[in-house]
């Protein structure tokens, strides 16, 4: 018995992003669209589990995001059509272990503490981490993780719930005999506690800069924190990441970049949420005095029509700060009115 | 509870076509081959829906083209895998909203009424409008709508059945904001009223050759028409269009294209139907004396063998004739016998 | 009812493979994968039949290859996402017809006779018709089967099981007007029987190097045999080919390649098999004296956990021979565990 599952978001909005002008400058541009994916990415999903006896039990997913607007399919990092999800996992007392492309735990970090989740319009720490590039031109490296947010080529371990403890190991070969600094194997450890309302997690991770991958492109050595608490009448979310980057091939220290972010989800309704979230990144770069910035605030409103369908309008402004770029336009917002389907 | 639907066509036939000789001038080539979709394009689709409460549904739709005889995907022009279907909309006593990729009212229009439906090989329509280039080299502009037989990035509003009649709007913004003549917001509005025997359908447009798009690529306003009674011995079908083509930059008219078609549907057993359609397409450009013509005839008998399952086989001649290009060979046939599945 | 099913396959292991160092002779180099597909590619299906009546049947089926690694869809040669089967049939007493993309003989016939069935990774047989280049620059032609597992644009007649005689017809047009020697349309003819233990089977090919096709990329006449005898105790396999490449221009004999296998399936416990595999391909060219060799030897256990999961490790060592390159490292093994799910 296979299980069709997935999530269709569309919405219609304002879109203002950074792109520069003809004299080299950053300033912004601003389109109407209807868009895809405003509150999480859009895909369809088949997956299915065989009880093998003993407890133990056989899992498998395939996923693949894609765009409601154009009806195209949104690829992984390496090239993928099921890019959100392709694995064959065995199950038990012992824990979980899956082999394939998995969730990394930097993307279940930070998705799971801050109030828009894994949107990659809202949430200031998606956009920081995975989308947004701060500085296209001036330096090869920036403030994203080098990484995609699931991790292809992986086998994970993940413990069973011991007393609110749960932890995950994440490893994924180079996939390759050549060699130079930042050709290594990628690690990903994180530890995480839930107790009532409150909720912790603790992320780190060691990756390359694989010569055969481009779902591996920066030798990094990373670290993010998260946190929650819910207090019934609005639940506090925070997080806090460090990305360092290291040159692949001297090994010497390139940039890090320091990121915190701090939501609040509050029930204004039984079935709507209005959602807040700040966050704000800090880019510096090795023998180079100056800093890079983004800043972006979001503010939303939830409201679930049923169980699987929902709408939502949203508003957010990013702001940029560069020592090393000219700008004209330090400012864009977005503004976009949505509905979700879960199916 | 996701539905999985679809529908395989495959064709065994020969199949002739234009091409250029080595000296420039217009000749024919004959092939045989196994083909796809020769009756309707083959797709698999995913769709589902939920009960809202109070009259109201949200529902989905996910659905990709491909082609039986290769195992090829068969893209829309945005370049999207779901190229067929991409939605998600909420309906109810005030009708339908609809928000992705969705049906334009010219392809419902060409589908509806003709007895080839919306075979891209038979229907003359079909051809004129989205696959046949009457002239590829003398002019940019042909007598090809702008635009998909989907419409991307758009935003739809069906109203329900009043006494018979439907309407429909649709909006795709342009979804930039580099401006020219040619880069504007596209619309679309339908009317369509069914009585008994009788049914007739108006279609107007005024699209945009979108700047960030290659799903809408001429500046157009086009209007068409539509009409089909059935006699019972005998259902007639009938079409007009017009496609006027204005420069993208100057916003200049460009091109002007007239095509009609008339058709008959004819049950000669219970289970089998004789088809009849001749189109004509004439093309005209501003400021060039001359035109350009695409006449095609088609003949076929389709039989249902089951609920789901039938068998086709049929015959078009195209002829085409230019005041701009030398010809060789101005007639090309195809002959095809075919299966078709649905499921 | 459309039924959704599918294989996943996932390893970790070592893995060395053939390649040139910066002189130009051929070395080998080794890397650690988490590797997708190494007993059989995975993949998902969507299939469906429909009861027409009188014995008449309608099937379809449309099934996917994908990499389970890296979430990536693994094409057909035509570049089809549907690259393992895409058609639509009728079957009955007279047999069965098919139309698209279907198995062809010859991978029939690779996949049953050899105990590690169609491992691209550890199956002598499909690593040396399908996927290992003996010699990727020295010639243009190698030892491979000049088409895909699947004939697209295919027509294929399957005879009903005659007293254990089944017998089989496809037919694959050039599909262009094009004309050299090569420009050929495909056949191919298979017979097998079956009785008891005993298995045999029998293909002939005869295919060209196809002008507008990327899937018929070199003009063949092919044959090869197989057998098996099941002991009980131990399951002998073996398999017999040759394949005759000619000048796609010229229709002069280019290359002979002469192929054999011999394999045992050993049912150590009721749920684990021993599995060995032991292959050779010889190549030799016209007009040039010298040869090319390949040798493989595989060994396996593979153990079903239940019905539809099981879990395997395989050792396999390639050894190339080659009169026409210098080589430098004349071996290459690959060690994997892994785990394979169906669904």
């Amino acid at each position: 018995e296979v299980k069709i599952y997935g999530y269709l978001d569309a919405a219609f909005g304002s879109y203002e992003s950074f792109t520069f002008n003809g004299a080299g400058a950053i300033t912004t541009e601003r389109s109407t669209q209807v868009s895809s994916g405003n509150m999480m990415t859009s895909f369809i999903g088949f997956a299915g589990s065989e009880d093998l006896g003993g407890g133990l039990k056989a899992e498998f997913a395939l996923e693949s995001f894609l765009a409601t607007d154009t009806g195209g399919e949104v690829r992984n990092m390496a090239g993928g059509f099921w890019g959100r999800a392709s694995w064959v996992g065995l199950s038990g007392g012992f824990g979980r272990v899956i082999l394939g492309q998995y969730d990394n735990a930097f993307f279940t970090l930070g998705y799971t503490y801050n109030p828009f989740g894994s949107s990659m319009v809202f949430s200031p720490s998606m956009v920081s981490w995975y989308s947004f590039s701060l500085d296209p031109t001036a330096f090869g490296a920036d403030a994203n993780l080098g990484y995609d947010t699931g991790w292809v080529n992986s086998i994970t371990y993940e413990t069973p719930n011991l007393g609110g403890f749960t932890a995950a190991l994440q490893f994924a070969p180079k996939e390759s005999s050549g060699g130079n600094e930042g050709n290594k194997n990628n690690y990903a450890v994180s530890g995480a506690y839930n107790a009532g309302p409150l909720s912790v997690m603790a992320v780190y991770t060691n990756s390359g800069a694989n010569t055969n991958s481009t779902a591996y492109i920066a030798r990094q050595k990373n670290w993010g924190l998260g946190a929650s608490y819910d207090f019934g009448v609005l639940k506090l979310q925070g997080q806090y990441a460090q990305i360092k980057t290291f040159d692949a091939v001297s090994g010497d220290e390139d940039s890090k970049a320091k990121f915190f972010q701090i939501g609040a989800t509050v029930p204004v309704t039984p079935a709507g949420n209005l959602l807040f979230s700040y966050g704000e990144t800090k880019n510096e770069f090795a023998g180079v005095s100056g800093e890079e910035k983004l800043k972006q605030f979001s503010i939303g409103y939830d409201h679930s029509i049923s169980k699987r369908t929902g709408a939502y309008v949203a508003f957010s402004n990013k702001k940029i700060d560069s020592d090393f770029v000219a700008i004209d336009d330090d400012s864009a917002n977005i503004f976009a009115v949505g509905v979700r389907h879960s199916f």
